[in-house]
């Protein structure tokens, strides 16, 4: 069910079995080629083809479109939430449903800038709320089999604005992508680091990470596919429940 | 223009007179009748219709769509942002596009819940960046007189979920309103009293105050043009300046 | 009663239904004529007065005195509290007083910037304890007809060391006006706008807003009577209790 | 100068040598015999006879009320504020003051409970304003002598609510002295211990330490003319200026 | 070098292009057979590693060890720092220095549930100074292929009082592992979820997850020697500077 | 015992009468003479010689080292926690134990800048938890007499890197110590005043205050032996209780 479109008198008589569905996005710029809503638009999509997919089981609520964005900043558009507020607007929405007997939180990711904060804020609802269940993902992370085998440029993960992404808005929002601009980009260090934060305006010349020109609707569509029927068994999972069982036996070791 | 839609060179070249439009809802309870995204609802249409009548001069962000709602929690599907996170998300929004040269901001507001911390959040920008414009006001400052002419029932004001709510939505989302549950509710204090804070749950029967079986999608439709209208103007007018002049001279009274 | 004067073993045996009493002013420019303490002088003044009017209904604090005072921090001399110090001093009052048992409370304001961060305290408090009253008002919303009948200058509702507010002093504190510099002053917008938020030392010249040459003491008198007056019947009404009644019947009108 | 008084432009034409003179109190328990605001009372008089005294080297405030005093919070009647909110009444009145090139600040209190407080307030001013002059002093430092000197209890220092309190009351408002409670009270940790930090409903049968049964209003001004003088003292010092000078000589120690 | 031996006067000659190195650990609960300290002891013992290795490279400070552990909480001893506290450590260090000309500063952490806040505070600190070196890794990221092909039991990853983490016991500090109390925990949920935030009391039976009954001080002194070695590498890479260079190019790929 | 190196079903079965004892200290200069982390290697040793003289009674926590050391931070290698992390650390600790029945808790302190922080944070914890003891001293409080009879200079208590300082480090840690850079040093106010806060770097010429010329590890042994047999006396007397009795009777006095 989508939280917008009911009154309260419909939420009133829902199973609170239910699986609260947050699905978290930015607006940041994704290069020459994608519009500054792209991880919102995605994130959306993704929660919204599982919405579709078990209605019963899952209460949507609108994106929290405004991410947290500081490392592109440098680029005129972009919009980022402190901390405090990005994770605030999770914690408030959680804290007004938890009152009324939902106890099941996913948040759905499609900004990799979010990772941090998401886990930040569902461990904190977690301390607070120990019997309930505080959940989130990027949704990249139900379909890396799918980018790994379509991806058709040398890089075969998800970056920013790259040819998983480009492809993704190609199949949802072709309006919106400027393929005529379609860029290939992005700076590694030599010799790797493992550990420094950068800015994209230092790791990339206009903003993107990866191999855009290579991005086509139909690979769009079998890595969306997969995103929703990877997020959809996650989430009737949790709506269904799951076990906890031991570690296979250490004996079964060469040991 | 719309800010989700374009790319960073698209903002980069964008003049920096333009009027940053930031609509500002809720989701929260609105009676038997009307979803919960009602003000969010509204406050983007409104916000929209601004932006097609002068697209050059506004810069239009997505909905800040958590409101300020914690007089209607006890109503299931209601979520508030706690006021730090509410208006965090708005300073968030204005810190980002300042060091890019934007300097005027105008919060376009469609819950009344929402008002002090709209308030408070553009006082405290006006204080850090005392050259910039930072403007805010509810939708229905605008049509204020197209309400008082148009609604039939007593009374002649925005309430909540009540004929000029319900009105606007059946003219914007007639699909969304539960027109069989259309209801007149509210619970006023007697003898009067001017000062004390109350939630929903003590002033209502079912969440709606006012008068919403008179709504229709015609009256809905005469204070929407209104609204957009006096928005416009309003944008247009701090788009292109206005002048400081003096208050009209103390002679002419009847000193 | 004054809590300033009483012992503890005073307040333990008070009903706990009497209103606590909170004066909110500020110590901020009141132009060339009046001094910076005018808004927390006459604050004092207007619940003193309802002190002394019903005495066993009322528990009256100190003036908290450090107001939300941004707007005019460009004049020497002005203090303002950030805005959580202000909502925190009203907090901790009131979160004080709750453990023994005092459940209504009332800020009775004398500044209009404080009007905002007084909502935005209630609210806080009344989420945390729905069963408590927590009200708020300026002094000069019980005066409103009295200000509208007494004032001769061109501007007939209250603004900054205005007519009214310099009568006010003028009837309270004459020793502390500077009659030889009473000063019209005030810069408005045009074409009009609703929703800029101003500095003082944008909107003035020497920063009063209004006819301060109009003012008396007479008229100040009037004006400090209505107050008191309504206010006063503000509080024993809530000291006394009030019924939340249903709206007028929809039949009664035009449909 | 009393600021309160003042107008924006007097203080304009100030010189910022003067000292800002700051009184901090509490709104406190004070045993059945002295009233709630005695702190207060107290620092402001002392604030006072320093301002009479060298009105030109001073700019005094109005006194900040309200304390930090949550170990009184078990008797009825207290309020204490929060460590923030308290913290941050200083700083908002020195920040307020800093950019008109107000440069020297003393805050001079009269509740122990706000000494770590108050200490911690001027350290985060120091370090924001390495070059301004941040001071505080309980008003109870400038007259330990006196206090030692006159006090006939078998206690020779100051406690709450005791010989030497109840003694200053008598003198400056004998009128608000329940002088037929006054009362002796005290709890001491038998074996003793430094560390423990006690809540005064476990250190005292009725609220005071000390006793206040030998307080007398002639005591009560000996201590409050040698406070005054020495208060005066030091606010005059900074305001004309001292200097830093080396340690003595190690060599005329005994090495 | 190492911070905590130095004077004021050996930091001053310095060479600012040093890698500020800051191991961060915890104190929680690791199973019935290794001590609360582990994650700190292994920490500070790889930095120092490092440190021996590349003095002249590296300024280490001493480890902050109170962890981000809210997860381990119910087991009795465990130490969490909220999360403001936890990165306002890091913070504080690094706010410290940055003053006095360093600028490349290394998080080197010993505590899964650290990483994402030492993610949050470098980018915090990252948007603060951007032109800064702000990096953080856990010492388990520079010894995953050791630890693959090192351990015995099932699992072949670092996970927590596990093998390898006994194994590094065993090997620094044996005198502290409770080697009769070696255990294999660990439960996993079926069918598997990847969003879940669970706490170690839900997820194992005794408070460890891996088969620690496999541990070797032998496997430890490689795992050790791996990290020490790998995490070297990465400092001196820093300290001696790197490039960013951009993508191998497209038309390598299989276009 | 120590925390660190129990588990936690060591801790489970542990009497709830023990103190959890907390050593705080720094990281900051001492002069050209002593190591940065003086305080925290002072503090560590004294907590360490309680816990050893009556393990059983005292659970020690490893030391808080981020200290509060605004006032040194122009030296450079000083380390400043900001007020709300350091008292954050401390507060974590306790509420990650208060849950599990631990309720005495003592912050044994070697900085003086951390006094006023350790004051008002376990003040914080004790309105939280009224029924808890919350202690906290300098460890020098303890050792006052020994340092007033064993000082050889002209000052004849704790100041900073002075005499007593540098005769515990040459104790306990002579090869930290410079022997050859002991200096007398330290600015004082003529006239004398007894507010201002001061930073280091503007009381002393090389950032110590008082004659460490005279030290000597003899004198650094007593004070230290005294030190530690003064904390376990005020332990001890915790662990095993203390009761709260009467002021002496005001009739023995001279009235």
């Amino acid at each position: 069910m989508k939280l917008a479109e009911l009154t309260w008198m419909d939420v009133e008589v829902l199973s609170r079995d239910v699986v609260v569905l947050i699905p978290t996005g930015s607006l940041e710029q994704h290069g020459p080629h994608l519009p500054l809503f792209t991880d919102s638009l995605i994130a959306t999509a993704v929660a919204q083809g599982v919405e579709q997919a078990i209605p019963e089981q899952v209460l949507l609520t609108p994106t929290l479109w405004l991410g947290a964005s500081g490392h592109h900043l440098k680029f005129p558009g972009s919009l980022s939430a402190d901390f405090d507020t990005y994770m605030g607007a999770i914690g408030s929405v959680v804290q007004s449903l938890l009152p009324h007997g939902f106890r099941r939180f996913y948040v759905l990711n499609g900004h990799g800038g979010n990772t941090s904060p998401n886990d930040m804020a569902m461990r904190k609802l977690k301390a607070l709320y120990p019997e309930g269940t505080f959940a989130h993902s990027g949704y990249f992370a139900f379909c890396e089999q799918a980018i790994a085998h379509t991806l058709e440029g040398p890089l075969k993960g998800m970056r920013h604005a790259c040819e998983a992404e480009a492809s993704l808005m190609l199949h949802l929002h072709p309006n919106l992508v400027r393929k005529e601009k379609l860029r290939d980009d992005g700076l590694i260090a030599e010799p790797p680091v493992k550990g420094p934060v950068h800015h994209f305006d230092e790791i990339t010349e206009q903003g993107s990470f990866g191999y855009a020109t290579f991005a086509s609707a139909e690979k769009g569509r079998t890595i969306f596919e997969a995103a929703v029927a990877g997020a959809t068994e996650e989430l009737r999972t949790i709506a269904t429940g799951y076990v906890l069982r031991g570690l296979e036996p250490a004996q079964e070791s060469t040991r």
